[in-house]
């Protein structure tokens, strides 16, 4: 069977395009452009097929199907040939089933899906593999595409970096000058991606970078490319797999730039259209205080949406006053029973060290997810059995400063309430044995 | 089929006893323990059957099969109950094609095994599942175990730290104090484990845990407890399944205390005697200079071993100057026809940044395992198409310092051949145009 996609303008004008063309917006109206598949034709196998087929696939040797991204190659990207895919494994991370931490907040049925546990440690390898396997293709065939590039401080550098050097396709970041640290640079320093810091801010990055993107050799890899989108939309796919096809009660994930709701959102979709799945989660989309236009949208029954000057967060990769998706993100909540909650510096912080307590190691926008998780139990929203999904969005080991500041107590706006710090002690058996009685006490 | 599985004496006496005691060396010689399993009774299944079983289970949803080492379990730990595993869904880790790395120092078929895609970031997870689980049923079963404990500095802390608090058991971490930073310290303070720093140095540390070990109510999670050995021998079953059951020509794979070569060797041998694999590979111990004992052994035929005082290397993990393990891995090396390689500072930071431009993100553990790799290919002990596997141990997000350092010419002993840094540049079109194209023709 020959499945295929195409890139539809999402805004009205239903303009197609083909997937290999170099383009991010509809030349008929500017309207953003979305991915779309041929559902009559992926509906002629029948749900129980296609759950038969996924399963066989996943987590495999028969590449590239072994990935949990192409392993659902049809519903994502039929037209990349197999030999042009660049994966590194992507997906098949723990659904972690948080059991401690769960009864600590009165849930039997909470899930934390662990999207950070990938080769760049973020959720961003599931769309960069699209992307990059699509440009690969491009040059194969004789495109004339010489550059990648995105304006970015964090995981999409990172993930970009690396896909374009296992391909061997130069990666260009642009990035402000004296507002990323080293540490957060030197994924893609490391990748050998040319990184280039302007005497400017991100939003001088974006404008540079978008005038970049009119140059058909240098192919956009920001999130403004809805190629990605179809590689992320495989989480909602693989979560509802690990349940063996189960779909959750609730689904809660964090929102900035708002592409990543409207993935899952489409994840689910599909999946019910196909018939894999007969009924749909809600969705809870969960932001930052410091950056919460949708939240502010919500409050009004999405009626308006107002951009917002965001605000410093600890949260940095969902510090974002005007998402790109927000149109996407709002059709996608609406669909699911949506709502869209937020977190203060506070709650965040110590929703995920209260969390890191049962074993885990969360991000800060993994904080934010868990803190509106408490929020929705405490206002009796999620119920005590209801099956709940908390999406980890990316590795805990990237954010060290996050977790010493914490325990230290140096966190702005923030009391924290779990701090654990080393005791220091003579090295005798006493002493030692005396300290760790007296500590242990206090743990029960 | 009721397998089962004891501690025995290595070390000559053939002592026995049970699993669920409290005990580290044999009572009679005071030699090391290792876990038995039954051969025969195992061998009542075929090669081809347990290659069925293993397949059948792997990172499916049916708990605790789908994790790489319990899919393994009759081989691992045939003793713990299914509900007393304290599972992170381990192992399934990316065995990554390095084709581009491959390519450019004349191999055609060379694989690294992404152990550090882990829960805590490292392969220690594998065993520790095992450890773990085996304290939580004796404690379910009603022995008298409060405490689970080591003396670490790094990795082992970590993963004793996440399973014994997903576990809800207490973990105790002794370590000298101040010669251990708060980013080594985040992740078992942040695990809430009870965290001892000493006034002493490590030995000072690990004086104080074996007095302690001698409570039958404190446990010991040191790599002298072979119950680890069990879980990190999957990796070898889990690396050759994911060729479709064919092992490799080569292992490489980086040697401190020596419990991991140890591991991987008798993982293979398993297999050997299940008919599972029909050949062994031949394994490399790759060795930083700094702290070189088993190298400096195996100069001799592996006829004398003399510890050494190991010095600083920026491979901190295997800074070991007298390996507990090392009776136990001279065994394995030999029957493997093995051989033991060094690498400088220089050399492992090197092969380390080297790959990384290929996209990978190499910890520095598994730089030593690069360097080892290319002088091996220097040499023609490694052929241009043996298959070679390079086992990479921990996640390169855990050493930001290393990266960066490497890149800003900080590392002592170390000039680096491959530096990448950021560009400065003003915002705008035609002088960042002008500074990609300039870069672009260096890439080439």
């Amino acid at each position: 069977m020959e499945y295929h996609a195409w890139f539809q303008c999402s805004e009205g004008c239903d303009e197609k395009y083909p997937l290999n063309e170099v383009i991010y917006r509809c030349r008929q109206c500017n309207g953003l452009l979305e991915v779309k598949h041929d559902i009559d034709l992926l509906r002629r196998r029948s749900g129980a097929a296609w759950k038969e087929v996924f399963n066989e696939r996943y987590m495999r040797t028969q590449y590239p199907y072994g990935s949990g991204v192409w392993g659902k190659k049809e519903l994502v990207c039929p037209n990349i040939d197999n030999e042009n895919v660049v994966s590194m494994y992507e997906g098949g991370t723990n659904l972690f089933w948080a059991e401690r931490f769960g009864n600590e907040i009165g849930l039997s049925n909470l899930w934390i899906k662990q999207c950070g546990n990938s080769h760049t440690g973020s959720f961003k390898d599931l769309g960069m593999t699209v992307l990059v396997s699509m440009v690969k293709q491009v040059v194969k065939r004789g495109g004339d595409i010489r550059v990648v590039m995105c304006a970015s401080t964090g995981d999409t550098s990172a993930s970009l970096a690396a896909y374009a050097a296992a391909a061997g396709i130069p990666a260009v970041i642009l990035l402000p000058r004296d507002k990323v640290s080293h540490a957060q640079l030197i994924q893609p320093i490391a990748n050998g991606a040319i990184t280039l810091a302007l005497e400017t801010d991100f939003d001088g990055c974006m404008s540079v970078v978008q005038q970049l993107a009119e140059r058909k050799d240098f192919y956009l890899a920001n999130s403004i490319n809805s190629l990605r989108i179809e590689g992320q939309k495989t989480i909602s796919i693989e979560l509802v797999q690990q349940f063996d096809w189960e779909a959750p009660d609730w689904v809660i994930i964090p929102g900035g730039n708002l592409g990543n709701v409207t993935a899952l959102g489409l994840g689910f979709l599909i999946m019910r259209d196909l018939g894999i799945i007969d009924r749909l989660p809600r969705i809870a989309c969960a932001q930052s205080a410091k950056a919460n236009p949708l939240y502010e949208s919500f409050q009004n029954d999405f009626k308006t949406f107002d951009p917002v000057t965001a605000r410093a967060t600890i949260a940095t990769a969902i510090r974002i006053g005007h998402p790109v998706s927000v149109k996407k993100a709002i059709n996608v909540l609406k669909k699911f029973d949506g709502i869209v909650e937020q977190a203060t510096e506070d709650e965040l912080a110590n929703a995920a060290a209260s969390a890191d307590r049962t074993g885990l190691f969360n991000c800060p926008h993994t904080g934010v997810a868990l803190a509106v998780l408490l929020k929705m139990v405490e206002s009796r929203l999620i119920q005590r059995d209801d099956r709940v999904i908390v999406i980890s969005t990316a590795n805990g080991l990237k954010f060290p400063e996050f977790k010493i500041d914490y325990h230290q107590n140096k966190l702005k706006e923030v009391q924290p309430q779990h701090v654990n710090s080393p005791i220091t002690v003579e090295p005798n058996y006493d002493t030692v044995m005396k300290t760790i009685t007296h500590h242990l006490k206090t743990l029960n």
